[in-house]
């Protein structure tokens, strides 16, 4: 499986201006409401029994977040805003000629977008491509309305891939960008960060079994957002939601926070990462045995950040098979019984003290 | 061992105004001496090759750090400020009536400071009183040479002792009153927090084998104030510094982190708990199956926070014995093979996800 | 008038433990409710027709905060909290000793606080003391209820008085200590800061016409919390309750920002100034021409600030007659006509760039 | 004068990727490399006797600053990067067919710069395109240089030119997009915002006498950020530089202050405006009257805000000439003596409060 590359079309990719919005399906839509509106603070754009539409504080088009009652949780559409409508037939052809299954709704799929098209993409995530989008008032300056803490924009997708270099040059035909990779010195590729906007990434492709959305990121503006968050969980008893963080980044230089809502879907709340809109904007590429890679500070990445994902579904709504990644994982060759990682390079294989070596290590040698 | 109760004497305690210094000994002072310097930010007061003392930028004594080089990382002293120069002879009479060594120096043990009691306490810590003492210039409006995180003040000490209820009764005579402490159903008391100046603590009494230092903690403005010194500690490949944390404490409500010195003396980085000055003020008792007791947001306490901590040394110079904690540790019970923690009163006890459990606990069941 | 200094009495004063309360009277108590507690987000603890008592969220004694409706606004208490319960019969004495006014009341003035004794006092300020005081809930953990810029203290009072020497000496026999204050070359004394807590004020004496409330402060944790409150005033269309700041003090170090409620009442939020509590505190002087006195960052004090400030009550409620001040006033030797202010020590008495010159001094000079 | 509206030009403008750089002539190159260098915390690239190259912290170009020495204070160009070498084969053509002064040096202008098209442009600002540039490290990560409050990113230009619908109309034939503007219900605009990269602005458009620099902006993470400047300034006893802020602008969202150099050229720090970069981005039109449109909290602007700025060279280096504006000027009609603003929508024309009229009104006033 994951035959071969993924063929470059002829046709040119749509002009992609940004990752835009997510659909996720979620099994007890009142508790994911709750989580998502009375915790995370977002905003109800529209809603009815069945679809929950929220949107970010700083959002100016219908919904950037869809909440879908269903039987499985799943992701149901990574949508990105194309620029121009003809961008949609771009897109059509684009995968058509990918002999990926296409499906265009001039009505779109959910409320509030207009004309829009969904591929099973040949990596098997449900990537929508969408112009058309009602406008809804932009609440960045509503103060008044804004929890500690505001989410103010949909930053980024991740998705787990078993075979990331594939899945880096079909983004690259699609006019993506890689800004950060994670390798090692074989040239194993861990994961990389791609983006359109001019921002460390759009989504991510991080090497595991897959395809599965590793997590959806939403931006505030600071640092003390990302904690005000963290403070608001443990006052309401929900302190175990948090999976992993607050942390810096050392890929990004962003500060991150690693949710898990109702159903496990996983959030990163995510702030400061820099400018790559330059058309040279420097690649920057890590080692994958650099304990700062993942968390400047060293700290430990819990084993479940690593292994657990959600299930994607395709166009008629069914999860997509998951395939086994060949590559060896990250987890193994860092943490695992094998797996080194160090603070210094050239420091020795075992020269992390015990409160860095994480969960999983410690696991196996106790 | 740990006998009987300390008996409450006859004499007076002195009058305690707030731990004010610390002098802890390490094996190489010229990197002790970058750590707390060209790291920390700490301002050096005076130095010579045997000692560097060191304060705070909001502090106007000599010093509240002393580093001193010596065959054998320890603490040597827990000095606290006294309100008047008699308090020292209250001192005095207060320590010869429990039977203690009393060691009273008219010109001081350390530079900049006058004359200075020093004693070692029922529990067999080093504790100093003084009153007179070298003032400097408070640099707290000199942001000219404030690096991004500035330590501003000493905040407080925590002591690891066997016999927590001991331990508090005789610093309930020295003076010194609970704010909060975690027990458990079965009215074991794990740790208290006591205080003299009106904030969380001035010391901690720290359940387990003692007597030992866990750590001396320094205050920042903002939370921000941490992260930086953690962003700092990655950029210079030192974040194995850095042991746990940064996070929101439960216990004091303040932010945390926990890092470790050349000679793995813990530093705690600490800001913003609550005023504690009224004479009724509430004690807050922590159940120690609560999982936010420790970390507000449920994130383990790695093993070595619990098991690690720097020898005292007696009046002589020579490391007390360490004296191992008769009642159930806070580890075993909460993240031990037969431990439990929730995150909800009447949670399960399996109830924490994975990713709340600890290494300790993942360690064992693997 | 001001006649001659107050006399020490023989009488110990009242062990004073921190500026506890204050009682407001309002003319328009749903409005006022509404800028308490639907903007700046103080928490109700009890409230009838007639008065409403809010708490900021660390505060665990029934309100620190009574808006009263009244037919004329002004300040009705300044309460501190004592020690013990027989401070009260101190406080008794030692005013009968001054001649003043006295008035016990053994089950309190106002809601939640027991035996209190108020007095005018040899200033004209309604002072009130008292111990017995009930029990709330300490919402300091409550981040779930609070907004961004959670008031978290009573920081301190600010009064304005015609002579400052007068009051402080009164003051210190109250057992006050003066932390800061700002002198010119000629000896004359404008204001001087004064603290029982070990912050740098429990009330300050600000010279002017007097007696008047110049501002009750209230603190929040960090610099971000006192903006938060600038956006949403910002956001409600109330902007205009703005009247000064934010900006750094220079005095006391700390953050500010002044609002003016809906009578006109002043309303300092602020944060982090330092320890005051040793017994040797160095005093800080300013000079009264240093423009960066009452802000680090020399933006102009609009003249409001000096001339505006609340009436207070006698004890039968009604409006202490206000005295002229005798000596120079701050503003006439700083920003005035004939006055002059510096950035730099030496540098010419016109070296402020217009910018920095303030609204009085450009409003002379056009 | 400003005859009629510039041509669009047949020719396709370059396409500019963003603000990138700008070349101020300074007076007196030491004084001023004080205070961008030893205040301000730029990095130096390069540096001679009579130019020093900064860059911020997270700029991987050569420079985004050049400090000249020269007579007359002045900016020199205002460079934005283009997407690809044969964009400057545009600029060429575009500029020509305007009728304006081109010159293109193959090896750039600068140091660190290749091949560079300068022109002067029909506003009569020194505009430079560029794409060819040496790579320098991206200093993102290297906490352990980063002052308090370390700039990060050139943002945005300012300039004030007479005519700003004129202006506006260029702009838009260069590629450009309003994402702002200040106008009166006369149809007056006062000042746009204009955006390539997706924020509020890569420039502004401010109505007064021009060409004229008015500001140009270096971004900081956050809002704690600026104040460490403005603390830092207070510090060195240079708070004169501050002319304005810090504060919440209406107009972008963000948080900024104003500092004038040693040649009082005005450098505002800014953090946090918002994504813009949606084809059918929302544009926001303030009232004139609007007393947040300049600064949410309502504070005044100070005059010399609105009057100075900086005089722009020719490309034979002279300074052009500055052409009066011919509408009326935004200060006269919000401050000035006829000039009303207001808090609320449907506000009386004088019911700011007096804290709020500013320093210009009030000397009317008096």
């Amino acid at each position: 499986m994951n035959a071969g590359p993924v063929p470059t079309p002829s046709s040119p990719p749509p002009d992609v201006v940004r990752a835009a919005s997510i659909e996720l399906v979620v099994t007890d839509l009142a508790a994911s409401r709750r989580f998502y509106v009375d915790v995370l603070g977002l905003v109800v754009t529209q809603e009815d029994d069945r679809c929950v539409y929220l949107r970010t504080f700083e959002e100016f088009i219908h919904h950037n977040l869809v909440l879908r009652q269903g039987p499985v949780a799943a992701a149901a559409a990574f949508s990105y805003r194309v620029r121009a409508p003809h961008d949609l037939d771009r897109a059509v052809a684009f995968y058509r000629e990918l002999g990926c299954r296409v499906e265009r709704r001039p009505d779109g799929f959910t409320a509030g977008v207009g004309d829009s098209v969904r591929v099973e993409d040949p990596l098997g995530f449900p990537y929508e491509f969408f112009h058309d989008v009602a406008h809804v008032e932009r609440l960045a300056w509503r103060y008044d309305l804004q929890p500690p803490g505001p989410l103010v924009r949909l930053d980024h997708f991740n998705q787990v891939t078993p075979d990331v270099p594939r899945a880096v040059r079909y983004m690259e035909d699609l006019g993506f960008r890689v800004t950060e990779d994670i390798q090692d010195a074989a040239g194993t590729t861990y994961a990389a960060w791609m983006r359109r906007k001019p921002t460390v990434h759009d989504t991510a492709m991080t090497g595991g079994d897959g395809p599965r959305l590793h997590h959806v990121a939403f931006a505030t503006h600071e640092k003390h957002d990302v904690l005000a968050i963290c403070d608001r969980l443990g006052s309401l008893r929900l302190s175990d939601r948090i999976e992993r963080g607050p942390g810096r980044h050392g890929v990004s230089n962003a500060f991150y926070l690693y949710l898990r809502d109702p159903d496990g879907h996983r959030v990163e709340i995510y702030t400061q990462d820099y400018w790559t809109g330059d058309p040279d904007n420097p690649v920057v590429t890590w080692d994958v045995h650099d304990n700062q890679r993942r968390d400047w500070w060293g700290n430990p990445v819990v084993p479940s950040w690593y292994t657990e994902a959600s299930l994607v579904l395709d166009l008629d709504g069914n999860p997509q098979p998951v395939l086994a990644r060949a590559d060896t994982s990250e987890m193994e060759v860092t943490i695992g019984a094998d797996g080194f990682s160090y603070t210094r390079p050239g420091d020795d294989a075992d020269a992390l003290p015990t409160w860095k070596q994480g969960e999983y290590k410690l696991g196996h040698q106790l």
